[in-house]
């Protein structure tokens, strides 16, 4: 007998029908006698009419208020679940955010969970009831109805897990697990058995929509054992855990992964002075336009070139930034290029082994594939070429680390 | 500077623009600088769709969960209504029954409030905030979610206007006051400035849609100054007080009610024996019908005919069970009608004025309208007539008391 935390998203428990079946798959885990905590999202489509009733009537985003209204969309869910449950013989009760203290900072829309108090789900398990609890929202001390922001629902499971000691925390969702790479651009791709947090982490962070990248490092932080399942498929998915064996059979690389959504560009000729990044940076960070893989060359003539790059619909904003500021800086010209995408090969197993960047540039130049840019990690290295090559690359990536073949 | 208690309901708050219109109304109130605390009830239609997703998912209905479930509808309009206020710039904040702690019982469906904290209310109005309320439901002490019933919302206000000693509770409704009797019916019908919590206790047990009688009982109790207006017209509408003054100018009768959803069942021939009432109407209890009226008379030869009026719906089920009861009982024959309409004039006035019932009857008779039973209380005298008479019944007794003038 174990306990589980399962989370059922937006699509999972979207019709009547759906919550049927989603309440027959809890009935079968605790017929076999595992003790079930449920977390839901809101109905899909149900956040949304919610949001246009509130564009409707406001015209500043009023957060406290936003909140409250969002909060119904999990709290309906969590009641016809439980009815469902009832409806099959199977003890249930629901409960919202405030109901089990859920308590959590004042920051309406993106709050952060603190606590929570474990008394009343402990009690219920005890009894054989299976508790249903609204995901993707908490309450403050003071009792006001806050709302965690996107993947809010994954994080409340794995915090529920953490907090419960739970064996396992499922994310049902509409895919079957994590893959090698994207199915869509490579038929070959793989559903992995096992992948570790880190890896994940690296996958979220890099554009895989499966899990919210806060929830993984959530579940890091507590080691909470997260499995990623489809809601309508059997299969047991994808096991996201810390690899606490020995690294002797784990693959080289564990997927790859690609971002279609960022754009670069170039500050040339700017005079190589010390602090010369932050007053590139500064103006950029001013205007509220986040950054991610950032690449200075050491200078051969005083002079560097600078380049970063920004997600897509920062592209414009963060060009105008730097035409302003060329000047001041002593710089040449902007350059920039919104026709990119970044691809990056994944695994903890490049830790301890050589080669595994000489490998994956030689597979590309043998396409001819230019890389423009090249950012590494411990576990991942990325590299930004033309976007007209984003299939041929992950395709081309997949082929040489044999990943469509177990324990390549 | 007054501190009222406004309630909207269903109809009030049923789009984006009328729930813009309430908003817009407060304004106007707290700009003449009195202090309100605002009721809402789910936006039209929504309690509804909610109920027909619960009967989707449960073969049989769960109180706990039902409750629930609906109490996200007025969550909803709560967080509407308050972004609409801050974004004419009037300062609101939504509470649910639980936030504010109007504790019940653990009737899930139809509790009962026991207690309202007032302290985050006050707090609010002390700082120029509107409070807004969820009507209709209330937390048990344990923090489960419970629902008031029919007419929840009314009762919200009246105990939320009670409990914070407000000059008045005002019932914002798709009707501008309660009339002398129903204009469909009789045009010259006329509003009232003012009523009895008597009268309009008596009004609404007999079939007056303006107000549910729980809340009317309510405000009664407490004194709580009640006041039924249109939410989409201007105008004063209606008080209902407790009349303080003397009564010399008090109209004799203030109003004709009439109920089309009775039935009358007689058992002929009853041995009349002491003991023999609850003989009949134990049985109609036990199969959950309620009685309305009931007439017996003195027996002339020992045996007697036994009339009981029953709401429409009940009365095939009552027939069987008088059927079933009849021979037991020595009675000769149950015979029956439920094409009656009970029409009745109300008034504190004719507590001390003689003479009123015999005005009542001769104008009827004037009209050849046959009198089937007649009931009396201290300030009702209603009968039964055919309903093809109701009409006819209504205009002429509108007419006969002079309802269409004031002071009459």
């Amino acid at each position: 007998m174990a306990l589980y935390v399962y989370k059922f998203g937006g699509t999972s428990v979207g019709s009547v029908d759906r919550i049927q079946k989603v309440a027959d798959k809890i009935k079968q885990a605790r017929d076999l006698g595992h003790q079930i905590v449920v977390v839901v999202s809101a109905m899909s489509g149900e956040t949304n009419r919610l949001v246009d009733l509130a564009n409707a009537v406001q015209t500043e985003v009023n957060p406290r208020e936003i909140d409250v209204l969002l909060s119904t969309g999990e709290q309906v869910t969590m009641a016809l679940l439980s009815m469902a449950l009832q409806a099959k013989g199977c003890l249930a009760r629901s409960y919202t955010g405030s109901q089990i203290k859920i308590l959590t900072d004042e920051n309406h829309t993106k709050a952060r969970i603190e606590a929570i108090d474990k008394h009343i789900l402990q009690a219920d398990l005890a009894q054989g009831y299976v508790p249903v609890i609204a995901g993707f929202q908490g309450v403050t001390a003071n009792g006001t109805i806050t709302t965690l922001g996107r993947g809010g629902s994954d994080t409340t499971a794995v915090a529920l897990a953490a907090t419960l000691n739970a064996d396992e925390c499922h994310i049902y969702t509409d895919v079957d697990g994590v893959y090698t790479t994207d199915p869509r651009i490579e038929p070959k791709a793989r559903r992995l058995d096992k992948i570790t947090f880190e890896e994940m982490l690296e996958m979220a962070s890099l554009g895989s929509k499966v899990l919210q990248i806060r929830a993984v490092e959530f579940a890091g932080k507590y080691n909470v054992a997260l499995r990623v399942l489809s809601s309508f498929k059997a299969g047991n998915g994808t096991l996201i855990t810390y690899d606490e064996e020995s690294n002797m059979e784990a693959p080289l690389i564990s997927g790859i992964a690609h971002n279609r959504d960022e754009a670069k560009l170039t500050l040339t000729g700017v005079p190589d002075l010390p602090g010369i990044a932050s007053k590139i940076l500064s103006p950029i960070a001013d205007a509220n336009i986040e950054i991610d893989m950032i690449i200075q060359n050491v200078a051969s003539d005083k002079n560097t070139d600078f380049t970063f790059t920004v997600h897509r619909n920062d592209y414009a904003k963060a060009f105008k930034v730097l035409e302003q500021i060329k000047h001041d800086l002593g710089a040449k010209a902007v350059i920039g290029d919104d026709k990119i995408v970044k691809v990056s090969i994944i695994g903890v197993g490049m830790r301890s082994h050589a080669g595994i960047a000489s490998t994956m540039f030689k597979a590309l130049a043998d396409e001819n594939i230019n890389i423009e840019m090249i950012s590494t990690s411990e576990i991942k290295i990325s590299v930004v070429v033309d976007e007209k090559y984003l299939e041929l690359a992950v395709r081309t990536l997949h082929a040489a680390f044999k990943l469509d073949q177990i324990n390549s």
